[in-house]
């Protein structure tokens, strides 16, 4: 630490990205829930072509973008931003929009405290019920804190249904609602509907899982005009020009090749479930998943003893230590048809030697 | 504004980028200081190349990019950190490295003010004097305040020489000091060197100028590795993989290809001499730049009258009403030698016109 850090961030845990990089090794990454799919050519042909003109300044706005999702999803171009990744979008909210607090799960997307003390939000976590489950009754007398609800959450896999979610909204009007679609194209649903009937809503996506450009980086979110302004109001103070003119080309390729996205989901949605078939064959616990990934817990093995057994055969998985009640489970991302035959046969001989 | 938005942020004026947008459609831009070159043939290869694995997540500590910037500085890799273009660096330092205040010239980069009133951050600003010149001993008993000094300086294009900056650093070694170099390589001398000597120093560059690489946005920054770290910290709490992966390869492929960036450096310095000479024969004032741009008054005719002039004719360049002392001047980005000549051929029809 220098002696020019603010005093408020000197207990400030960094996030560790060690394992992220040294799974950059030819490792078999079912680590970060990314696509094992290329882009669709055309997000590469638009990129390339938007590469020879990176001497200019991209679109502060984003505008083509904002155009092509607000078609898709029957709104206005006004009522959505766009972000460095979702990231940057939650850090935007954390920043101007919880000045009475925050609250979420005690088990969720594990970015939501380190932003939350980053920006010095006081938070309160809800625990999840028997199962991993949200329970739509505990969200009350939150004092208008703003609630972050992952939907489908991770690390757990599990999604609400909308009427659970608009029971949150409706009984919470004094409060900003916060709904993380990351995973919301391997279940198939949306919120959108919400924020043209509610106005504390935000729906906040990514272009990182389900499109397969999860290296561009390109988060967004989509709210009524009134928090749109605010958000971009913070994000021209920091960054006007925070999306990159070859991410915007990109991102509009691949909003022009739905096909290309369709047949990926469906086919990361059949591997999952294959693989959960297996792993339930295996004797593990397998929560339904409406996402990309798996959250299983086997009935005689430790989490990170199967997470050190699969890491030694060149597979990393994401073991999450804490809180301790997760330290059985694991988290596997979907990867190709050939990635998980090659994790199941390893995870195989695992079971065989360690089971009892 | 929403119901939502935090009250410290009720008051912030929001970054407007309405000019940036229009002068997109069909101008000579000659405004942002963009260059007027394509980036190096190699960036676009490389950044080609790394779009096809976009579905991975990018590397957070852009390590190649770290090690080739190293060995060219004579530095370690620990001590450079990258952002989303330096808006985003010089963000971190207003949000993580500010905690007795700012200072910085009254007139100097615009973003330095918006960056401190949305960090929260006081700030002195110091008058520049006769001739728009930074005094060295205006730069005492500032109290641990936060220095930033660009050099050369915008929107002037004026620079101080080497030990003008190292008395501002060696008598404030309670401050930190912020030499924003985004014009450096048009200067030909950066203050690299005082990073190995002083623990008070962080030198902001950006890819965006002399490299060509505006659109693709990368900052980065160069300090000790305590200060180093501070900022890690405060990045990967904000957005771990905040420069994806095509801007990482485009940049690799530049810092490869330097020849490129030399020609196209002088090039530029060529036609800015040119313009200046050009410039001074139709009665303008115009300081002697170290930049990429220029920084001219008119005897007679006013700065927004030109600016406004200019504009009809469908070339757009910098004018700032605030100081009031700027409104007779206008920045003048050195475009191509053709823009260049249409720019100074309108520019005369207009002297003719108006000027008494």
């Amino acid at each position: 630490m220098s002696r020019f850090l603010h005093s408020k961030f000197t207990s400030l845990t960094p996030y560790d990205t060690s394992e992220e990089v040294e799974s950059m090794k030819g490792y078999i990454r079912l680590n970060t829930n990314e696509s094992p799919f290329p882009p669709s050519p055309k997000a590469i042909e638009y990129a390339h072509k938007a590469s020879a003109g990176l001497n200019y300044y991209p679109d502060p706005d984003c505008r083509k973008l904002a155009e092509a999702l607000a078609a898709k999803n029957g709104i206005k171009p006004s009522n959505i931003v766009f972000g460095n990744g979702s990231d940057e979008i939650l850090s935007f909210i954390f920043m101007a929009l919880c000045e009475r607090g925050a609250a979420f799960p005690d088990i969720t997307y594990s970015f939501y405290k380190i932003l939350a003390d980053l920006h010095g939000v006081k938070y309160k976590t809800i625990p999840l019920r028997e199962g991993f489950k949200i329970l739509t009754e505990d969200y009350s007398d939150l004092n208008g804190r703003t609630i972050f609800i992952a939907n489908p959450n991770a690390p757990t896999s599990l999604a609400l249904d909308s009427g659970e979610l608009e029971l949150i909204i409706s009984s919470n009007r004094d409060s900003l609602i916060v709904i993380d679609e990351a995973y919301a194209d391997f279940l198939g649903k949306s919120a959108v509907r919400f924020i043209r009937k509610y106005d504390n809503v935000i729906i906040v996506r990514t272009f990182s899982k389900s499109r397969s450009l999860a290296g561009a980086r390109l988060g967004w979110c989509m709210c009524c005009d009134e928090i749109a302004r605010d958000i971009r109001t913070i994000k021209n103070a920091i960054a006007p020009y925070n999306v990159n003119a070859m991410t915007q080309a990109a991102a509009l390729g691949s909003l022009e090749d739905e096909e290309y996205t369709r047949r990926n989901i469906a086919m990361i949605c059949r591997v999952r479930d294959n693989t959960k078939s297996r792993l339930r064959e295996m004797g593990f616990e397998v929560l339904d998943s409406s996402t990309n990934f798996l959250f299983a817990k086997h009935e005689t093995i430790g989490g990170p003893k199967i997470y050190d057994a699969l890491k030694k055969h060149r597979i990393i998985i994401r073991h999450f230590s804490e809180p301790f009640v997760l330290d059985d489970w694991n988290r596997i991302t979907i990867g190709s048809a050939e990635q998980m035959q090659v994790f199941l046969e390893v995870l195989k001989g695992v079971v065989e030697r360690e089971g009892r």
